[in-house]
């Protein structure tokens, strides 16, 4: 007997981060008995997303546009680029700091083992930003693992070649943890002490 | 500005239990990140079995047919029939013992201040099945919590009405806890030790 349509139901949750067979389970009949329309939404709501949000030109973070809403806006300081690995650390530098220029997101970070090179994270596009002269500091925030400082090296070397002044945030993240989860004051504080790299 | 598109999908996968903020854009990123097949997938699958699945005639558990598997099935005992709160529960019992009765799927439990009464719980319908004669037994596994175990009464009382033998699972199921949890081993004991209702 081929699988019931709630037994697909159930498989297909586990595509989400962190949910196993149980909880699959818990979210299938969640919905079923009590979310029937939440759960309409989320459907057609990812169908849509899935088929409409892509990446933005400039800074390769998630926009259903050609620029997202900050590389489009007018009014952010293009002196200023942040480099982050993920738009989840984008949206927590954002939430948590003034800052207010504008942001590079790898969506990765060096990973030799796994394939991942400078190609991947896109590197070759950012060193022609870089290039063009109008960025003047590149605040490079990859999180503070093996991977994320050996990414953060290479960024520094890219951006003193360009003629660029690297900078990286400074201690009070904690080691090896992930920016994503850093408290708001503590992340805001290391923002804003961050020191030039040398 | 109205909310963007990812926006939307991290607001409608809080509809998910036990999904806040945080965990809501992670699944989202995760989705657009790695998942885009598997999250296209999900999106299909949700929105047919919202649409499709339905409850079985027979025992109120979820299914696409007109009656579930069980219902179906030549080869299930129609003498014992176990009454359960979710169909969670009816999973739990029926992936832990060796029970090859039928079911009584709730959805529920009594809870007046709820609004939920016998006629929410399908008891009316109940009462018609005990009446034609069929089961012998009626094996009560709602919840021991208070409104399960008010639950549970209410039902042994309808068992009696109608000239059926109530029982309930064996103490072992720990007080307070839900059905769903208990490990294999213990459900299994307190289902075959379980004692008529006296
Ligand atoms: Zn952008
Ligand atoms: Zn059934």
């Amino acid at each position: 007997m081929s699988a019931s349509l709630l037994e697909q139901l159930i498989e297909s949750l586990r595509v989400l981060p962190g949910v196993g067979q149980k909880t699959a389970q818990r979210m299938a009949y969640h919905l079923l008995e009590r979310e029937r329309e939440g759960g309409r939404h989320l459907s057609a709501i990812l169908a849509e997303s899935i088929e409409k949000i892509g990446h933005c030109a400039q800074c390769r973070d998630f926009t259903e546009g050609e620029l997202c809403a900050i590389c489009a806006s007018g009014s952010r300081d293009r002196h200023l680029l942040c480099c982050v690995e993920s738009p989840a650390d984008r949206l927590a530098i954002e939430q948590a700091t003034g800052y207010r220029g504008v942001y590079y997101i790898l969506q990765g970070r060096l990973s030799p083992l796994d394939g991942i090179g400078p190609r991947e994270l896109g590197l070759d596009k950012l060193g022609e930003r870089l290039q063009q002269g109008e960025v003047s500091e590149l605040i490079i925030a990859t999180n503070p693992t093996v991977e994320g400082e050996a990414t953060a090296h290479y960024l520094a070397q890219l951006a003193r070649q360009h003629g660029v002044t690297p900078s990286r945030l400074a201690h009070g993240v904690p080691l090896g943890g992930e920016l994503e989860y850093v408290d708001r004051g503590t992340l805001s504080h290391a923002f804003g002490s961050r020191s030039e790299m040398v």
